[in-house]
């Protein structure tokens, strides 16, 4: 019916080659005289989507998650997954070579303690670990008389002989229209918030595209172009990328802002740095142990911390407002096309997940501005409703049939990055469906209604999310909202709703509002909103507040709420925001998709 | 009228005294060859309430207030004050001697890094600080090339030629039946909670009277014991109280428990552990910098962490439990027969803060069973209510006008510590008042009903409590709730209801439900009662869940509640809350007070 581009839903893992391939990295470990190697899910950036070429776990193991890390030892080897994946893991992978261990009850450090002997050498990769990440391995092994040893280049790489060579995605510049600052003005920003004798070293590639207004296609889903820079507090910067990702157009403007220097040379640089005696400071999240290794080899000194452009960045301009309220305004007319065609459809049978997730991308290029989808739609039918993170796979795919249907996607635009997730039902809904349905969106209300004093973090207010399902005795298990980029990565710090998020919210920051509540095995429920930190004036008050502008646009399904259940302020929201929604879509709508919104936007 | 025996109303500032003091420490630090000293508000075991000989702040400036800390050069001298006292410390000293610092605007060390130069020495008594204090300010001092050095004996004790002795106060045996729970199954179980080859040093007098099942009288309003202990992992413990405080009765009783040694005796007991090669566990907060560097100078390993008991000592059984609802509806028949009195009296005028604070203890007093009041009264009429540690003398005490009046207050119990806190209204409340008030009540409300999932943190529910004043742009600038110990401080840890309350909230904690909202120079509004967290049964809930049981007993001014702001849900809260107060606290009433409650407890 519809098609898929930007998305695969071919179950790509295959356990049978686990035995052979572990086989072959024993060997070869064997030649290198070590007793074992680690294995991450991780690039040189600890990035979130990775080249192909850094999936070495789904390599060697068949494991296709997004988070995950082995360790192969001569006769044993475990595959370490989280909460999300402890099903997925076991269908993936060949359980006679991984053993599958839940990372919440044993987790990597805790197994080599009780795995590794005395005198062992267990080898890593420095490029594929944060220094934090090496402490606490480096603690574990030596605990037991161990070593941790760093291997470089890595072995798997030796035996992975079609490995895909670096990715090569052409490098555009961000329009200053859409950056709303240029290029320049950030480096000076960045610069001066600098204290003196310092020099700020960018790992993460997402703050790189920021500070220099550029997006790549490194990666799938996020438009990263993967390189490294240095901004030191006085002088020019330098800027490491592929040349081969630069075209004229863009060399150029690039030349008037960094010294443009080859990934090659970095090594170089950062001993540059160090001879110069400047402090170096790093990117905790994201630098790779070999080049701090390198840099304090070098006797250069490290200050490890958050970057600072992160916050720099999750505090949007007027110009990053406009442009995500206008890609909100597309991506809303997508969904309530495909909402409308969903509604004509479900009922009479025959979808799938994989049709319902090809359907909304079908709607979403349909704009003719979709860049990508800005990570793999969440397409769940009944009971895989009820696993937060599901990914649909040819394998997994459900027919969607009477009961609970969700689907959690978002859109890549030049303009802004989208994330929404609705729950529909096909057939009727019973009243405890119904009943916590209301539930999760009266927590949606609460945080999309809250005010709050300038100071106030996510953590303060995730609370007011999960009262309504903590009054009966119910809660769900992920954070309420994660920050969001500006045509950049749909999973964003350091502003985050959860009760890990300390950071204070500021105006500009783009948050998803995602209460959700899931029946194990049986149905699931998520209600996602993006929203905006704003100023709010109240009158008679006396402290300076915030709250928050939604900036999603698209119905909730009516028929699943209670309205007894809802306050009569609760209710006022919910149609304020259907009457919003319908002025501005309907105008942009014709016949059947129009006849829906209406009715689906009318006011209970 | 009434007297009070258990706190003062004078102001025994008198910042005439300064310069002399100041000139004579300036002459004696000369002496010594030091450039300055610092002078915290402190004694050895970082205390709440301090015994009148550590309280060399207040002898050297004349600041009475409970935190604080002056640092005296040769040509200058600075005194640095939280928000509380900013107004107060200008009253108190000699400002032409020490300049009054906001330590929200500058620290203290911030300040000597601005103050002191390069190779001067400034000192410290190494008892009044912890380590990480220290740290801190060798820190700032060695950033500008100066040197922090301990000095000790404290050239304050020279110069203070009347200074108090060590406080005597004879220890008592605090009743199994009370504790609910032996000592010697508290050491137990505390040394159980111990890794081999560790001993726990109690630098924490609260931590020593809990789990020895000891109460002494050190300090004002807190039972105290002051004295250390050493729990070895195995073996017997080392108890070091001053043998003067022990009867033969209690001494028999703690014989059994520990070795009974002076307080002279502790360091070389610690040189012993040191010697037997054991780590030593310090709890951050509280232990001496004296201690530490002397157990290190033995080559010691020390670990610093959290005091294990703090938690221990939170979580109350049930004997406690019994012990402090007894203790709450003692104190809430106390509460209403005053709150009865005011109501007769107050209109009439002739009263005042004072007076109303000495009626208030007469009243607890009648009990008979009132060991001290719990901290001292809180009685703030007008504006003074605007002030949140507000502390009445008779310099300050204003008359009792039309207008709100706050009392808060506690009382010690030996079954039971209290703490409450009303506001009431003499005359007629304004719109905005009653507004106010509403605002407030559903805060506490809000708290009062909160149920949650096992593992949360005060943290996360904070909000609640803020909600209805945040939805006005207004907020209050202290936590909501505080820990309260079982016949020990009125403040204790590490259970809070606040943005800080990182620790998850466990059954059988007592905390304070305690929203404010305060008008600065005109009025400030509190509503406090004691809450215990309790489990909490939902049916159809999924999650072990808990919520707050409410044990204080005594009405709200329902003349101040604007019903029409409260839900259906908050009124019957109220209604049900008011019922019991009157089903448990009428039948131990008569005539007038009888009455006075009948009617301050029927519905609205």
């Amino acid at each position: 019916m519809f098609q898929s581009l930007f998305q695969s839903f071919t179950d790509s893992a295959d356990p049978t080659q686990g035995a052979a391939r572990v086989a072959a990295l024993r060997e070869r470990l064997a030649a290198q005289k070590i007793d074992g190697l680690i294995i991450p899910r991780a690039d040189e950036h600890q990035n979130e989507y990775v080249p192909p070429g850094a999936e070495r776990l789904a390599w060697l193991t068949g494991f296709a998650g997004s988070a995950g890390l082995a360790i192969v030892l001569a006769d044993t080897a475990a595959i370490f997954v989280d909460g999300r994946y402890t099903i997925q893991v076991r269908d993936q992978v060949d359980v006679s070579i991984f053993t599958p261990v839940a990372i919440a009850q044993n987790s990597p450090d805790a197994w080599i303690k009780t795995h590794l002997t005395k005198d062992q050498k267990l080898g890593f990769d420095p490029w594929l670990h944060t220094p934090a990440q090496v402490a606490k391995l480096k603690k574990a092994a030596e605990s037991v008389g161990a070593d941790l040893v760093a291997v470089s280049p890595n072995p798997i790489d030796a035996i992975w002989t079609d490995r895909p060579g670096e990715p090569n995605g052409p490098v555009h510049l961000h329009p200053d229209g859409l950056a709303g600052e240029t290029a320049a003005s950030k480096l000076t920003r960045i610069a001066t918030a600098l204290d003196p004798e310092t020099t700020l070293f960018v790992s993460d590639p997402h703050a790189l595209a920021w500070a220099f207004n550029i997006r790549g296609s490194d990666v799938a889903h996020t438009p990263l172009p993967l390189g490294y820079a240095l901004i030191p507090q006085a002088g020019q910067p330098k800027l490491f990328i592929d040349p081969h990702k630069l075209d004229d157009t863009v060399r150029t403007a690039l030349s008037t802002l960094a010294t443009l220097e080859t990934p090659e040379h970095l090594t170089q640089a950062l001993q540059d740095v160090a001879k110069a005696k400047q402090v170096l400071i790093c990117d905790a999240a994201t630098v790779a142990f070999a080049l701090v290794q390198n840099f304090e080899g070098a006797e250069g000194k490290v200050q490890m911390g958050p970057d600072p452009i992160a916050l720099m960045k999750a505090n949007k301009n007027e110009a990053e407002l406009s442009g995500t309220r206008a890609a909100h305004v597309r991506d809303g007319l997508a969904m309530v096309r495909f909402l409308s065609w969903f509604a004509d459809n479900a009922p009479h049978g025959g979808l799938s997940e994989i049709k319902a997730a090809e359907a909304l991308e079908h709607f979403r290029r349909a704009t003719g501005m979709l860049k990508d989808v800005s990570f793999p739609t969440i397409s769940a039918a009944g009971p895989n409703s009820a696993i937060p993170h599901y990914r649909v796979t040819e394998k997994t795919n459900r027919p969607i049939e009477p009961g609970f249907f969700l689907i959690d996607s978002g859109a890549q635009y030049e303009d802004g990055t989208t994330d929404i997730t609705r729950t529909l039902c096909v057939g009727e809904p019973d009243a405890q469906m119904r009943d916590r349905f209301t539930r999760v969106l009266k927590g949606h209300i609460a945080i999309a209604t809250a005010v709050f004093p300038a100071g106030t973090s996510g953590a303060q207010i995730d609370g007011f999310a999960r009262r309504p399902l903590w009054d009966a005795g119910l809660d769900f298990d992920h954070g309420t909202g994660h920050g969001v980029g500006s045509y950049l990565s749909v999973h964003e710090g350091p502003q985050r709703i959860s009760k890990l998020g300390h950071v204070a919210l500021t105006p500009g920051m783009i948050l998803s509002n995602e209460p959700g509540f899931y029946e194990a095995g049986a149905w699931g429920i998520r209600l996602e909103n993006l929203v905006v930190v704003t100023p709010v004036t109240i009158a008679g008050g006396d402290r300076t507040m915030l709250g928050f502008e939604t900036i999603t646009l698209a119905p909730f399904a009516r028929e699943l709420i209670e309205p007894a259940m809802l306050s009569s302020a609760e209710r006022d929201w919910l149609n304020v925001y259907h009457a919003r929604v319908r002025a501005v879509l309907l105008p942009l709508l014709q016949g059947g998709e129009r006849d829906w919104l209406s009715s689906a936007t009318a006011p209970i």
